[in-house]
């Protein structure tokens, strides 16, 4: 199974959603290496795009995503990875999911969603993405 | 609301779930023209990067995607869509969702969904994405 990393710079976007709930947590994006190393350990990996490197989920919170199944799309240039995630949230804003705001009809963006930890007690000063 | 268009070129990743099964079914970009109409119509319009315009999901096949909710991530650079996906399935494929191959641990590719339409019935010999 060859993955397409040629069509967005050797990276696709990887869809986490939660094994149990279907809820999606986040967007993040793979290369090759990340890619393998994610299929490897069974943790996921990603590259970060702002960080231009490397990014294992939870290196420094520890909450990390343990991968139950990899889909691939159609295409091949997008991946779906359902995960049991570790720990009480995904999100550098201290929320399950980093989907936790809805668009409203007048292009408002309102929280839906309830903190499930303090951020800055979790990633201190560190870089979380 | 100010969506993150810049990190990509100009488009952002859109993940398009089913507000019935929370199944994932497929992923496309927007840019900002293919955004507002899909707020405005309230049906999905992606941005074809193959084809390089605006690409109506469901112009040729009718299997349009009725928007429920928009949410936005926490660096306003991905959506998530849920949607009644009107039709059999969204995947050029013809399967439900785009995802219908899982990965095997020896790598390789494993189908495990059912087609639930004929493509070649549906799209003849139009371009699909």
């Amino acid at each position: 199974m060859d993955i397409d990393f040629k069509k967005d710079d050797g990276l696709v976007p990887a869809i986490i959603q939660d094994h149990q709930t279907g809820d999606v947590l986040m967007l993040g994006f793979m290369n090759a290496a990340s890619f393998e190393q994610t299929r490897a350990t069974g943790e996921v990996v990603f590259f970060s795009r702002s960080r231009n490197k490397l990014w294992k989920k939870g290196e420094s919170s520890g909450h990390v995503l343990k991968v139950r199944e990899v889909r691939v799309d159609c295409d091949a240039d997008a991946l779906l990875v359902t995960v049991e995630a570790v720990g009480p949230g995904v999100c550098h804003e201290g929320y399950r999911s980093c989907f936790f705001r809805t668009i409203a009809a007048d292009g408002t963006a309102e929280i839906n969603a309830e903190r499930t930890f303090a951020p800055e007690q979790v990633y201190g000063g560190e870089k979380t993405r």
